[in-house]
């Protein structure tokens, strides 16, 4: 592990057994879930239940009301993406549990997401309720379809992170949440990318498939299910020296760095 | 008729047939094409090649390198749309032949499309591209179903149009092109909308079904195929006293107006 | 003169007699008024009366009421300046005479000047005002001083314009209006600018000294009181061949173009 | 002083001596200095030499050269105001000493300043050199003519903080500077604030006359000279019971929280 880590950020592996369910409750936190193991437990976010399936991102802004339970009979575990300690730096964290015990279902399954669809499509005159984040879902099976067939297009690829997607704001093209950004890369087999250093920190989470990382001058060897973070202005590299795809899940301070001026990176000859 | 119309767009029907093509060229307008029967013809925007079929919409935005050629059997018809009229009331109508005949392909098939497939997903770092619009192609095929999933949801469904998208910049979540607006429109068996007006006009194709539009006193009767224009600031309202689903594809300069605080809008009680 | 003209702009010289006064209205088109000759008449805009004097520029947003009156023994003279012909061509030509014959005076004189005097102070929270503009002055005391003070950086000056100063918004930096700009323009004794060209077009008013502009191949001499038009797409450039300074303040539609991808500018070796 | 504090923001008070001088440096941190104390000092930043004056608010944006010298025979001192604590808590701290031990002068003594003098009013084209903050200084002279104008209009002042102005970015009204804002309050002899909160913090300087500040339920006396800070979160409100003016300079941090969807604030009855 590097020295350093991200000062911004949380990550942590969540586990929800059958039965069990969190109450609802609110923070001034912003909240990413990517689901790792198990299907069909949900999360309620903002009066909308959302079905859980491995490799779905769920997003929870600021302050919406949410809540999980998982009444299925087999454990569903996520990985759990804050950015709680940016927010308890600046001592703003709030918490409030629901008033009631439990909010009610206000709105038909998966809702924002059904509305949301397709790049290029939208409601009219939705625009002005995504200015800090939508309960928005975006499932497996259409990302890893956009990762393979980006994957098979010549000539793309980023030179420092391989095949990689932002997750944005559906409504206005923006980051995943105001202060919280993910990402989705793929590295194709036999892979090895350039070294690059940038201001911002991140917490990656191993999909699929294994390989490692160089951070400065340690080696950080991951496979499936590890988690391992990234500090600032590390120099950084990847490399899957494997037959198949490694796919790894990340989030990054990014947005909070850029309204500011300090989000520099530097590459390397 | 109203006795009004748009003063800043064009729309028109064009037909390629079997064996035409038109050679490569570009002008200051911006242009859309709305495919209504047909498929397999092919149009090449800035160096990509995109195949049409019937309900597609292709984009051409402002001074972009494009041609069209039909190597099928059948004729293509579409629906051709421009900012043409604004255009030439600026006295800014620019048109360049292609200097060596034809463009060639320099990108793999609906390169764009592809590399935009799911709202929320974007390859990395691709934001700056998008100021001046796409050589983007929303297809049918989830356009439909977009729109059938919208109605489906319960409450949905604005009052003055029905069920309506807005084919958006897939990038930046604004307007289709920056001079036009591009909106597709389901109206529910029996559906009948209230009254309002705007300052911005329309043109409208009818895609498929049946019904008709009150334009202040006017009664417009229309059925698939037909294209009638919207004037601006006319009070109007869409019926479809049918029993099966009719979708209106329509270009508005409401992208026109809205930057220069001319865009307004009334409802009647 | 040019044998194009502008197409979106209107520019022309009013004069108010003594005793004269227009009563209140207010229009969809948005205008200016830059005050040649004459002090101490008073325009009233959206309640806030605004004494004239020689240089002060003007702004009338759109759909704001406004009158004009001359209550002293001269008479007044003024270059009026609007988008009326752009309005027209959208066919958005509104126009209301005030209800009860002329607005009452609501806010302290020169209201909204008074609270934003110096670039970079604002009272707090004042910023979503301003989205269509402000019924602000520029007055020509500070004017001149800005322009004179520019003048004497070294290094200063545009290449092809001289020493150029825009108005903007004075809120958020935007343009003078949200479809005109503005723009007051200093040619030194023997100063000659380089050629180019772009797709805006401008209303030039000549408010001190003379000189000349070669408008593709045509040369047209000016002097104090001339007004004349820059067609779009025509090279030209600027002459002072006296020995005093040359003033031309101007109108243009950039901003009309810009949001739409239409702005483009060229130069000449 | 409230048991919390600001955790974004640091203010000090800085004397430098006569004949003292700060070598050439730069930071990642943002910095302001507001001038308590001594005339003709002088700091030089990214090439630009500004003599400091008593209530001059001078600005030095994130990474640009800078250096002090006081060459006048008297100290001078200044609040300096950083947003260092933020950017050490995102372990983004970077600092630089000058390669060659000084920078050399390139422009004109205030060139910024010079160029930017009136609201409105702005060389043509100068727009994106501004993203991340000019190296402006906003003159004690012009500054507190806009703050007795403000305070002289009718029905101004804000509720709950007296008559107050925004120090914004000169060429797009932003934030003072992307992670730090400033602020110029005059409370009138008698005058009495209400109460509220928000959750940004701020630390204020009195620069002139005495009064109170009311924090949750502790009374903060302050008087020329203090410092004293605001933690984020507590209810607080001003009173100055005195028979002349007083004046407070004060630094937020709201430009930090704002893009990220956490500044909120409320008002009690």
């Amino acid at each position: 592990m590097p020295s350093g880590t991200t000062h911004t950020l949380n990550g942590c592996l969540q586990i929800l057994c059958s039965g069990e369910s969190a109450p609802t409750h609110r923070h001034s936190a912003s909240a990413i879930r990517f689901i790792i193991k198990g299907n069909g437990a949900c999360t309620v976010v903002d009066g909308e239940k959302i079905p859980m399936k491995e490799g779905d991102l769920i997003l929870t802004p600021t302050m919406m009301w949410h809540e999980h339970s998982n009444e299925t009979s087999e454990p569903v575990i996520w990985f759990d993406g804050l950015d709680a300690p940016f927010v308890d730096l600046l001592n703003l964290s709030f918490f409030d549990p629901y008033p009631d015990g439990k909010q009610p279902i206000t709105k038909p399954d998966s809702y924002t997401t059904k509305r949301l669809t397709m790049a290029g499509l939208r409601p009219a005159g939705s625009r002005p309720e995504a200015n800090f984040g939508l309960p928005f879902i975006y499932r497996w099976e259409e990302t890893y379809q956009a990762l393979t067939r980006l994957a098979a297009l010549e000539g793309e690829g980023d030179p420092y992170d391989g095949v990689v997607l932002d997750y944005v704001n559906p409504i206005n093209g923006g980051p995943t949440l105001p202060s919280l950004g993910c990402q989705i890369q793929l590295l194709r087999p036999g892979e090895n990318t350039r070294v690059h250093r940038h201001t911002s920190s991140a917490v990656y989470h191993v999909f699929r498939g294994s390989g490692y990382s160089m951070v400065n001058d340690e080696r950080i060897e991951w496979t499936q299910g590890d988690t391992f973070a990234l500090p600032p202005w590390a120099w950084h590299r990847f490399g899957n020296p494997t037959s198949k795809e490694a796919i790894l899940f990340s989030i990054n301070d990014k947005p909070i760095l850029e309204p500011h001026g300090l989000y520099r990176e530097e590459t390397k000859e």
